[in-house]
């Protein structure tokens, strides 16, 4: 077989499962382990981890604060294309996967790690996500994925080696949710447990960062968002980082019951599964963007760029962010949003984004002149339309009188 | 110039428009006119257009019941791919022309018509998609639009035309609406009016068929809805017709102040117009056909569908219904209907639909057993992901080894 | 592990490799193995592949002649679609591994059989192709992949093993080729040995049905194909069935040097390989349906065919026939090809395939009178020509109002 | 109508058509003409449009010389996507008409003409193309398309017209060619005349640019193309400007019989039309970029290339190369470009252009380690594709225990 491993960068949280998985590293391949904590915007504090890795004795300690350049290069680049995948997931956990995939290989290459590790399973989405990205960065690294090769296939396997290793283990936030959860800047997750069961509607007590509509507001809200160039740069007139905005938007979005997703969806490894997902800010994102395009766009741009999204989607929800295909549509994608600028006026009341307003002073496209029914001074001539129809129905009057 | 016009169809609803062309159309080209007006579930009373096409002189007077064969044969096929034009717009105007256009071609050959006519402006899209359809289906067939031909370009000269020719003229609905409306059995449009600033918000007023979210109950209704074949068959354990079903959801939907929509769209004779949309019973729809789909649907299926999407959307708002690539399309989409069968849940709260359940007895394609969280007794060898994520970052190892 | 395997059908040649297999089957499964030999037109008597197989003691054994089921269900509906891989490759080996998979399925099936094996190696798409239909159509099979369990990976080691077994080794065609080569009625192909340098041109001496362009005749030779319904149906007015027409391709093809090629293309496996081709009836067949389309096909038909061909030959590049994806493909294709009617004549002169006419006495859409260069009597309205640009201008020059 | 035009420019070539609309312009609308002329490769002396227009009393006279412009800016960008029209048409008119716009615009602007005009008919593609360039570059440009407009519609006409207004009439190279003709440096088209029947082989007679490959040279001639970017640099080792290397790729093609089409193609004005094509260097240099792409580019940036290349070719087909969606397309495009560098060698012969060779010491992707049917070294994991093919399997093999 292959070389052994002599020091491996772990995706460390700081939890029960990762805090196994770095005791099992050290023991089972007999390497040193780099731990890499990233604050993408969770809302965990990242000094327990950090502390905790000190702990179990691991020399190289990394933890970044990610969250600009994870909503800036990542999120709002992804939002251009307005991307949903299978039509409605707004793909909070796949896009922070490629960001994490370059991290551990910058930290490999600056500590001279030759593998890299992560906590994902082997069922899922997210390691494929972590290793396309880690192979594509640096072709040679050695992945150790230790679902899919230990025997610790269950809470109580883990709790007992945990025990076996005195690995401290708190439990956090109380009682421990029931459902497998991922959570940073654009959503939070939950799949498992009697989500299984698609017929099954989601209980309350799991949604954490929206209120029902039920308990939102029985006022609407008002919000007024600035774009440049088809990202979100200003709320209510007020500039603000890219990660800064998408947090104003998570909390004016969760307080009004906004962004609420239930869903069966199509895993890249082939299987179906459930998941629920709140994205408050990301949902008022969308439609602020599509309102923007709406009114700057040209409409075949916009057109192309809705006939390659469900790709587009689909490489980003598969773990091809650095694949060359996925730059390719990336630069067509912003080849369009140069002139994407103004503003978009939404009204958010109990679960809905309602589009309330839209305009540009410098690119809009809507003319009023022409789209007007009065009288339009000549701006139109409505005898081309007769022109305009006959000959796009030429080849089917040929055809028609063939006798098709 | 063309031989003359001896008889033409025309497109009539009885209103002010579609009379004043009647008679202009007599007086114009000499031809005898025959009227055909439809029920497509505009829900207006289709009497008053006999009594006045028969006071002004028409011999021959169609008036047809399609709403069964428009929501079966065109609603239905269209929902199948999920439809949505520039990403909102449920297509409620586009996808009624075709079977009008349809009708007037068959009422020609059955009256020996020459020529079609219709009151659809020369700005807008449903010039096009009569249009297109007519010379689809009968190519040699003349048509006669008025809005492009006479100067009588505003309602004060078509008023003044109606009181010249004593053609009688009654106010529908108290006062008349300023904005231009169209209605069928999918929904209801306003264009026009101070809609012409795209910053300007809808009035509460302005909307018909729907209550506000705000004066919706403060209770949520669940609602099922079974599919077979990709289509709707029963809402709450009631089968229904076509039409009728639709008519319900419609209902329902209404009283949830569900399916508004406010838009800037693209229209294909080259402008942006504004267009404010309900479409209650279609937004329940949508939303789901896409469950059933989820759950019934293989992966690449759905995503082959999801890609074609936005070009068969295109066709259908251009007015290609009756186009071979419309035809190619629609054989593509219905092929992968056969499995879509089930029942899904929906709750209905405020303006939201929310998916709270999805079932299938036979066609179910979500496997607990594989995707579960918990032991899934060897159903999925997590060890294959190992080689399915290699060869898949293949590719990509290689390039980056030549420094890509 | 999983449970034993007791029997299993072999795709077998009657070759060095899948005798060695044949053998090694049945000593490290202790499984009884079924023959499966199919006439796929790659040339060779199947009858010694019998007697080989009843020497080593087979019990069941199928030889089946499949050629007109391969041609007509397979390569026909492949070449409605133009279908080519990577702009040059026509898919002669990938278009047969579905019917060997379908049919050692259906043997499995007959004798009651838990799995299948083949002797494709674990570097190729043939293993891909095979086991993505057996897994299609029976999704409990097992597959038995020996290239990749076991350590028999050089020619020397494989002589060994059938030494040491007794397996006879009959040494074809004189020499063995150095090449690693397949062969059915579309094609035959050239792999590994000298072909694995890109820049070195093959040699004379490797290629197999055609003479070279040199070698070819000095005198063109021309040759006339009906179609009916998209599908070759005639060659020189004599009514041929699907595999006797190819057959007949490929002789005449092959005398003109015809339907040579040489490539590199990307494997689904990740990897790039070199390959050369000859496909003389192949060649000829594309050059005369696209002709033939050209005349009876609508331009928007042809155009939505050619933007989902790469996808539709990739599928079948990659093993996918028995997806759904390339059924709903499928779906969309044939229903493009009812009109695609009448016939073609071509001039075949040393490696060239010339168009020299094409005729449809009832599906032609080429409309003379229409297309003329002369005065056409008003078929065609020039002036309709303005409004038709006027408008497809319309947004741009919007756009270019607005200094874009 | 609208107010007066006072000045235009027009495409000029110095020939019958155009100087009489030269004249015909001054007569009918009374205004100034600017006259423009162009080199873009089409083989004609430009210093006798020169004098002709002076002659006619043209005051302002553009002659230009667009050739490296011409090959740089356009058609090596539109090689990059190795682009083709319905599968075989290479493009030459379509791809010349933007920069002719280009110029166009560009003289009105600097000589302060309110219009321009061209000697397109209203039947075919030409007219849109040089329009709908001029109204994207100049919202508010007239346009005069005399074609659509006068009466001349004859030969005989036109020449009484020029008789009786003094325009000199110049028979060029003896008899004058019964088709209709276009030249610049990619390629020369001929429509018309006896082509109108689509069964008729085109005469020996009417090719100009190639001599047929039964007249070419009986030895083959082997030919090295250098890219860099995506471009043709060098031409066996010589570095070579745009134009003249496409210049000499003419000529090497042109006498090896190379580049010859016949087809039946789709207008964008709704008909049918028969052109034959003589495009040489093109037709090489499709075959060198398809070979050297074959070794330096990804497997999925190549499909998608591919699978976005027919829209491409009809945006540049149907004129809408100064369009917002060509341009992201070539934003697409050249973002795969970067790395297509290296050298292909190429074996001309007889109509024949076959790839001998290609080679890249920087960008191959080509890694004989792994491709190699020999022992590989454990480069590549044979066992990986079990897995790979396992779980591309999946989805399928779950629909097929549903009875799919």
């Amino acid at each position: 077989m292959a070389e052994p491993i002599k020091k491996v960068v772990l995706a460390y949280s700081g939890g029960l499962d990762t805090s196994v998985i770095l005791k099992w590293l050290e023991d089972t391949y007999g390497c040193e382990v780099v731990t890499f904590t990233a604050d993408i915007g969770q809302g965990e504090e990242l000094e327990p981890a950090r502390a905790k890795a000190q702990a179990m004795g691991v020399q190289e300690i990394y933890i970044d604060d990610l969250r600009e350049e994870f909503v800036r290069d990542f999120v709002f680049p992804m939002f251009r294309a307005n991307t949903v995948y299978e039509g409605e997931y707004l793909l909070g956990t796949s896009i922070a996967r490629p960001l994490i995939a370059k991290r551990l290989i910058e930290i490999a290459n600056e500590t001279g790690a030759d593998a890299i590790s992560h906590g994902a399973t082997g069922k899922g989405n997210d390691q494929v996500r972590f290793e396309l990205g880690a192979y594509a960065l640096k072709p040679g690294v050695k992945v150790i994925a230790p679902w899919r090769e230990w025997d610790l296939n269950s809470r109580e396997k883990l709790l007992a080696y945990a025990e076996q290793h005195q690995i401290p283990v708190d439990m956090k936030r109380g009682k421990k949710s029931p459902y497998s959860m991922d959570a940073n800047l654009l959503h939070i997750s939950y799949e498992g447990n009697q989500l299984e069961d698609p017929w099954c509607e989601a209980e309350e007590d799991m949604w954490r960062w929206t209120v029902s509509p039920e308990a939102a507001p029985d006022a609407p809200e008002y919000l007024e968002i600035q774009f440049a160039g088809g990202d979100p740069v200003a709320l209510n007139g007020e500039s603000l980082s890219p990660a800064t905005l998408l947090e104003r938007l998570n909390q004016i979005g969760g307080r009004h019951g906004i962004g609420r997703l239930d869903l069966v969806e199509n895993r890249y490894v082939g299987m179906k599964s459930r998941g629920c997902y709140e994205t408050p800010g990301g949902t008022i994102l969308l439609k602020a963007h599509r309102a923007i395009e709406s009114l700057t766009l040209d409409r075949e741009a916009a057109h192309l760029k809705d006939e390659l999204m469900p790709r587009y989607a689909s490489l980003i929800y598969n773990g091809y962010w650095w694949s060359p295909e996925r730059q390719m549509l990336q630069a067509l994608i912003d080849a369009s949003q140069v002139h994407v600028n103004g503003l978009v006026r939404l009204k958010l009341y109990k679960g809905n984004v309602i589009v309330a307003g839209r305009q540009s002073q410098s690119d809009s496209l809507f003319d009023t002149h022409i789209a007007t029914f009065e009288d339009d001074a000549g701006a139109y001539d409505q005898k081309d339309a007769e022109g305009f129809i006959k000959l796009n129905a030429l080849r089917m009057r040929i055809a028609a009188q063939r006798g098709r």
